[in-house]
C-alpha cells in the first residue's frame, strides 16, 4: 500500500532559455549569449512534488526536452517515486542503445534530482544531511568564464569576486601565444596576492605539449589547479602533462557516465573530481563519482548549477571546492547562493533548496509540457 | 567561385516511425515494435541533393530530430558541402558539451552520410568505389533479433535465412539459464551443417563470469564470433572472457566515438569490430574505425543499415563479415539488399546506392521540416 501512495502521478517539464548580461567566452565553446535549463516536475500519489533540473551552455535543450517528454514520463507514471536507484538504472538501459553518456545522462539528472527532492521532503531534512551530513558548508571559488576579456576587464572580474567574498578564484586560458595567457595568470596572482586560491583551466584546448610548456610556466604562480588542459577523452595525454608538472589536473564536466570517470581516475592521473550532476546522472550519479573518489583518496569537486552542488559538496567529507558558475542559475530560484567568510552555505531548507522563482523565469519559458 | 556553388542551400529532415511485421526481442533492449529512421536532405547550390539517415530501435528519434532541425541545420547553411572533414570536426566540437558520443553521433552520422552521398554523385561513381573500391562484393550473415522465439520457430527463422541463401547466420543469446542458450546453438549448429558459419551476440547480458562458462560451453560448435557477451564499457572483462576462450569476442554498435574504439581495441582483446554508420558519425566516422582495424590487423564488420554498410564492407581489404539486420529499411529503398552466391552485393548506382521509395515511406511519416 505504501509503494501504491508513492507512484508518481503526473510529470511536467519545462524549457528555458535564458540570456546572460554579456557573452562569455571560453577556448573550446566560443560565444555564450544564454543558457538553457530543463525542469522536471514529478507529482506523487501522496501529495509530494519534486523539482529536478538540468542545464547547457546554449545547446541541445529541446532534444533533452524531447528526451524527458517523450521517452522517459511516459515509463515513469505509477513507478515508485522512492525507488531511486531502480529507477536510475532503468533508464540507463531503456535508452542505452541512444545512451551511454552523451544527452541521456542530462535527461536522467532532471529526473533524478527531482526524486531526491521527493526523498529529502519525505525525511523532512536538507539535502546536505540526506547526502551525506558531513558539513552546511563548503569551500569554493568563482569560476570565470573570461577568455574573451582584456587584461583589464579581467583584473576588474577578479576584483569584484575578492569584494563579494571569494577567497578562490579560477580563470579561463587556452590563448593564441600561451606566454598570453601566462602573463594572465601573473596579473592575477599580483592581484589576489599570495594567500589566495588561483586554479586556471583551458577547457581542453591545448595539445600535450602545448599544455606541458604553458604547465611549467605557471607553476611558480601557486596553482592549484590545472583544469581540461587537453580533451577529456585523451586520458594518457592527460597523464602525460601530469607527470611532466607539479600542477594538479582537475577535470568532470565532460565525463557523462561513471565508467568515463573510473577510466580516467585509472589513467589520467587527476587530482580532483569535477562531476556536475546535472550531467552525471543528478545526484545519484555525483554521489557514485564522490565515492569513486573517496576510494581513490581523490578530492570530490563539482561544476555549474552551485545552487544545487553546495549542498551535495558540503555532505561529503573529503569536498575540495565548490564551482560558483558563471551561469547564474542560482539567481532566478528563490534562494541565490550565500557565502560566509569565502565558505559558501547549503540551504538549509527541506528538500534540493532549489526552486525556480516562478516570476524570474516565467519570462524565459520556451515550452512546457 | 567553386566553393561558393558548393555552398548547402537548404536542409530537410524527416522523421518516420515505421512498424516491424512481429515483435522482436533481444536480451537487453526487451520488445521491438518498430524502429525510426531520420533522413536528412541537403541541397547545394549548384544542384546535388544528398540523403543521409541514421535509425534508432524505437526510442530517441525525435531527440535526433530536434538536434538535427534545431541545433545543425542553421550552422551549415552556406558550408562548403565538399568539406566533409571540416564539418565533421565542427559538429563534433559545436555540440561538444551535450555530445562525445550518445545521441550526438546520431545525427552528425546523418549530416555526413549526406554529404558523401553528394560527393559520390559529384564524382559519378557509387559509393564503394569512393570509398576504397576493393570489391563490390562482401561476406554477410543474416543476424536474428530472436531470444524470444522458441526453439522451433528459431530454426524456422534460420531456415528462411538459408533458402535466401545466407551462408552465415547469428542468433541471440541470454537467456536466464545458459544451459538453453547452449541447447539453442547446438540445435542451430544442427540444422545449418558443418560448413555454415555461426555467430551468437549477448546485447551485453552477461556477466564476466556467466560470459566465460557459456563461451567454454558453446566452443565444440565452432562459433565464427560471440558478440558483446558483457556491458560496453567494461573492456576489462571482455578481455577476461577473451583469454577465457578460442571464441573472437566482437563489438562496435554501442562504441560512439573514435576514442571509445580506441580504447576497445587497446583494453577488450576483441576479434571484431563492428562500427555503425548510423552511430559512429556516418561513413567519415565508419572509415575512420576501419582505419584503425586495418592498422591493428582486425577485420572490420558493421552492424544495422546493410543497404549501405554493403558499399563500406566491399570497398575494404580487411573486410569480415556484412550484418544483413532484422530492421528491413532495405525494403524502404528502391534498391533493397541483392545477395550472390552468398555475398552481398553493393549497389553500382551513382551515390551511396540509398534512397527511400516515397511511395513506401510516406505512410510511416511523423514530422518534417
Amino acid at each position: 500500500m505504501r509503494d501504491s501512495l508513492r507512484a508518481i502521478k503526473n510529470i511536467k517539464v519545462e524549457y528555458y532559455q535564458i540570456p546572460l548580461a554579456e557573452v562569455l567566452s571560453d577556448a573550446k565553446h566560443g560565444d555564450h549569449t544564454h543558457f538553457e535549463v530543463i525542469a522536471v516536475r514529478v507529482m506523487t500519489k501522496d501529495g509530494y512534488e519534486g523539482m529536478g533540473y538540468t542545464y547547457t551552455g546554449g545547446k541541445g535543450g529541446r532534444a533533452i526536452y524531447s528526451l524527458l517528454n517523450d521517452e522517459i514520463k511516459p515509463g515513469l507514471i505509477g513507478a515508485d517515486s522512492s525507488a531511486i536507484m531502480s529507477i536510475w538504472d532503468k533508464l540507463q538501459w531503456d535508452l542505452h542503445y541512444v545512451g551511454r553518456g552523451g544527452l541521456l545522462s542530462f535527461a536522467i539528472s532532471a529526473v533524478d534530482i527531482a526524486l531526491w527532492d521527493i526523498k529529502c521532503k519525505r525525511l523532512s531534512a536538507p539535502l546536505w544531511q540526506v547526502a551525506g551530513g558531513h558539513r552546511d558548508k563548503t569551500a569554493c571559488y568563482a569560476g570565470g568564464i573570461d577568455l574573451n576579456f582584456d587584461q583589464q576587464k579581467l583584473l576588474k572580474n577578479i576584483q569584484v569576486y575578492l569584494d563579494r567574498g571569494f577567497n578562490a578564484v579560477k580563470i579561463k586560458v587556452g590563448k593564441q601565444d600561451y606566454k598570453e595567457d601566462v602573463a594572465r595568470v601573473a596579473a592575477v596572482r599580483e592581484l589576489i596576492g599570495a594567500d589566495k586560491t588561483l586554479m586556471v583551466d583551458a577547457n581542453y584546448s591545448m595539445n600535450v605539449e602545448h599544455a606541458i610548456r604553458f604547465a611549467k610556466a605557471i607553476e611558480q604562480f601557486d596553482i592549484t589547479w590545472f583544469e581540461e588542459p587537453t580533451i577529456p577523452d585523451d586520458y594518457k595525454g592527460f597523464a602525460r602533462i601530469a607527470q611532466a608538472t607539479s600542477i594538479p589536473l582537475a577535470m568532470g564536466e565532460n565525463l557523462h557516465t561513471l565508467h568515463e570517470f573510473g577510466y580516467a581516475i585509472d589513467q589520467a592521473k587527476l587530482g580532483f573530481l569535477q562531476p556536475d550532476a546535472s550531467n552525471i546522472g543528478g545526484i545519484t550519479g555525483w554521489l557514485h563519482v564522490a565515492s569513486l573518489a573517496y576510494t581513490h583518496n581523490l578530492p570530490i569537486c563539482s561544476h555549474g548549477m552551485h545552487e544545487l552542488h553546495v549542498s551535495l559538496l558540503a555532505s561529503q567529507p573529503h569536498a575540495g571546492f565548490l564551482e560558483v558558475h558563471s551561469f547564474p542559475i542560482d539567481e532566478y530560484t528563490t534562494r541565490p547562493l550565500q557565502l560566509d567568510n569565502g565558505e559558501a552555505c547549503a540551504p538549509d531548507l527541506i528538500g534540493t533548496g532549489v526552486e525556480f522563482d516562478a516570476q524570474l523565469v516565467k519570462p524565459h519559458l520556451v515550452k512546457q509540457s
